[in-house]
């Protein structure tokens, strides 16, 4: 505590409860900065807080966006003075239909479509432009799959900042277009995510006023997924699901949620019930399925081959500490085909009207896989996360569906196509 | 009032607030029942309601959703213990860049691209799904220009309800997988809207079962769109803007939020300080636009011909009300060409961060057109409604916005692109 007080006070950043950057491997504590490797051990840095006044009645009097946790984030006080995309508190719906699909007893799904930018990704980025603020960067930047280059260049635009924005140029064209409309700077490297990820820190090193959120400020971005805990803990009316399935590419999100659980009931906003995190990949890209199933806590790197390219992520970061999570709350990690995915998304938008990304695919048909495999208890309330948006993967789709019919414009053709096909 | 209440107390609905349907030509009031057409002189029936109880408090202490509104809607009082959408409350963002870029002093974007099927018809269809069930209906079924589509099929699959949706077939591609992957009946008709809507109407007639959500259920279904304005007075913390620029298709939308803007104040709920409502069009799907410079009280219907596909109703059919609304309240409407709705998506995306369809281009570039004739007072606090979603209408963007450069995999190759765009 003492030095957590010292460290902040060597600092005239405001960053709210954030009191220092912690090593998640050797523990050591240096102050808030924009690093985010250890200088002990090289591991991972994770922001360390200090909360203080946090009540149930003081979130719901907050803004109805994920600044109503503002006290439970590294940003500033006034975080909404300054223009930012206000992404979050997207719906919670019962899934009544989906859950009879699927023979669970009670499901729900947290539809993260309703963002600014249509992914979760959105509530990350706000959080990494708000810090990135206060440490003095003025251009944000990224390497992305695609939903993170849309919401880094959607909430520089509406700050008025610069961005800088890597994409794989295989990417789906509606995640080049939305990208580039909010007109940054936007570079297609011929290369696959790992790669322009590669790139990315590279270019961070050279340039010290460009924030590259999920690099050089990636402690404080990878905070704002604790939001999707939160919400979906008040959402439930102040207490939490014993059961959650999260979609794993650099396996971040996944460690975010449970770190939002868990904090929530430590600081007895919820009652601190028993909770199984599982995580969800595509078999095309699964190296955190297989470690898991191999029951290893190293992840071994692989090359992305699946449509689900938003979790194409081959040697994802957080993979040991998405293990460590699973195993932790006995939870599991399963991956499906390409056809499942496709199948999840049309299965999810029949019985629930949510229509899905890839990435929503890839939780469905692993909840369903999971479930006839017994890891998924279907007696145990249960929360899917659906993190982006079917209109941004509609080439998954895009031979599987249509209209019932095209007809001429009479009514007796009308009459006829509906006999036929009503 | 006593013959309201008797109207209500012959039928066992229960749309909560609402007594009776009411025409708005000659003033006939019937009672509450799956009817649209006034049975003296065909004038379109409007929802009449008894409103009791209604507070500010109230308001906010409902859920996060449009049924917040519900006592000022035509619903039952239970209507959230029914599966459907859940739309509304979406983002009112300061849109200081965006002011700065058209002269403006104080500007607003309500950016309805957050409702579930990513439009503001969520809205409208969530509010006839409830009064449909009300009236016994069992099939969720509308003619659409394609926001409409995908909200209604979307809505009756979350619903368990079939669906009929009739589109032109000419439609974006988007805006067909996204009608389609919900699972529904959808019929391409080789025609246009105006074709498809009659084809509605006639097909209504025959299925006593079917609530074509803009046809024979169409009097609740629009009062739906009031709580665009309600939304509007509350976010701006309970008062009513200076003006309002509101795209104008049917025209339903402009005269309701005109009319949840007038309740508002009515109740109290706001103090009644004058506004001034302006309509926007396309160019090529002008008829109100056309109306209202000529200074004429009836629609010409035209033929539409512009890329602002989900605005391009050539037979308006709330054309007389809209032109009543803006001459009332001392607004305008202006009309712009393709281009300029093109350029009015790029000016939002770039100052803003959010990517609207062309219904958003045809609004800002309206706006700037009413701003820069004068007709648009710049020292007058102004929102502009941004109704629709940028991803379902890329074709407008595609090929204008792309890559600022393609590249190979090498730092050097990034820096040198960089040098030269960057
Ligand atoms: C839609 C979507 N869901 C989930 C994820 C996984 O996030 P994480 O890298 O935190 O595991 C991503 C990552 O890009 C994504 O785009
Ligand atoms: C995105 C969008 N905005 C506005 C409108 C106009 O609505 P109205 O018919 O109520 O004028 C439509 C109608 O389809 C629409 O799709
Ligand atoms: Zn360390
Ligand atoms: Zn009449």
């Amino acid at each position: 505590m003492t030095l957590t007080a010292d460290l902040a006070a060597t600092t005239a950043l405001d960053l709210g409860p954030a009191r220092a950057l912690s090593c998640r491997e050797c523990g050591h504590r240096t102050a808030l900065a924009a690093e985010f490797a250890c200088p002990h051990c090289f591991g991972p840095l994770e922001v360390a807080y200090e909360f203080t006044g946090i009540t149930r009645d003081s979130i719901e009097a907050g803004p109805k966006s994920i600044w109503r946790y503002r006290h439970l984030l590294p940003v500033p006080g006034d975080v909404q003075s300054h223009p930012n995309t206000e992404p979050g508190l997207t719906r919670l719906i019962e899934a009544d239909r989906l859950a009879a699909a699927l023979g669970v007893r009670k499901l729900w799904v947290k539809d993260d479509t309703g963002n600014p930018t249509h992914s979760f990704k959105d509530r990350v980025v706000a959080v990494a432009l708000a810090a990135a603020r206060e440490l003095g960067f003025t251009v944000l930047c990224c390497p992305s799959t695609g939903n993170l280059a849309n919401a880094v260049a959607a909430a520089a635009a509406r700050a008025g900042w610069d961005s800088v924005v890597l994409i794989p140029s295989s990417l789906e064209k509606a995640k080049i277009l939305t990208t580039a409309v909010y007109g940054g700077t936007l570079l297609a490297v011929d290369g696959t995510y790992d790669d322009v990820n590669r790139l990315a820190t590279e270019l961070a090193a050279d340039h010290e006023d460009w924030a590259f959120v999920n690099v050089n400020v990636r402690p404080y971005y990878a905070e704002g997924s604790k939001t999707l805990g939160y919400e979906v803990a008040e959402q439930l009316g102040w207490r939490l699901p014993e059961q959650i399935v999260v979609p794993v590419a650099s396996g971040s999100q996944l460690t975010k949620v449970d770190k939002g659980f868990t904090e929530f009931a430590t600081l007895g906003l919820v009652e601190p019930t028993p909770y199984r995190v599982f995580g969800a990949q595509a078999t095309g890209c699964s190296p955190v399925a297989k470690a898991f199933e191999d029951g290893h806590d190293v992840v071994t790197p692989v090359r992305p081959d699946t449509i689900a390219r938003s979790l194409a992520i081959g040697n994802p970061a957080d993979g040991p500490y998405v293990l460590d999570v699973v195993r932790r709350t006995g939870g599991a990690i399963g991956h499906v085909s390409d056809e499942e995915v496709v199948e999840g998304i049309r299965l999810l938008a029949r019985t629930e009207g949510v229509f899905a990304e890839t990435a929503g695919g890839v939780t469905v048909a692993t909840a369903k896989k999971l479930l006839e495999a017994g890891a998924l208890d279907p007696d145990a309330e249960t929360v899917l996360l659906i993190t982006g948006d079917g209109l941004k993967t509609l080439d998954a789709v895009t031979d599987r569906v249509g209209p019932t019919a095209t007809v001429p414009s009479t009514s007796k053709a009308v009459r006829e196509a509906l006999a036929q096909h009503g």
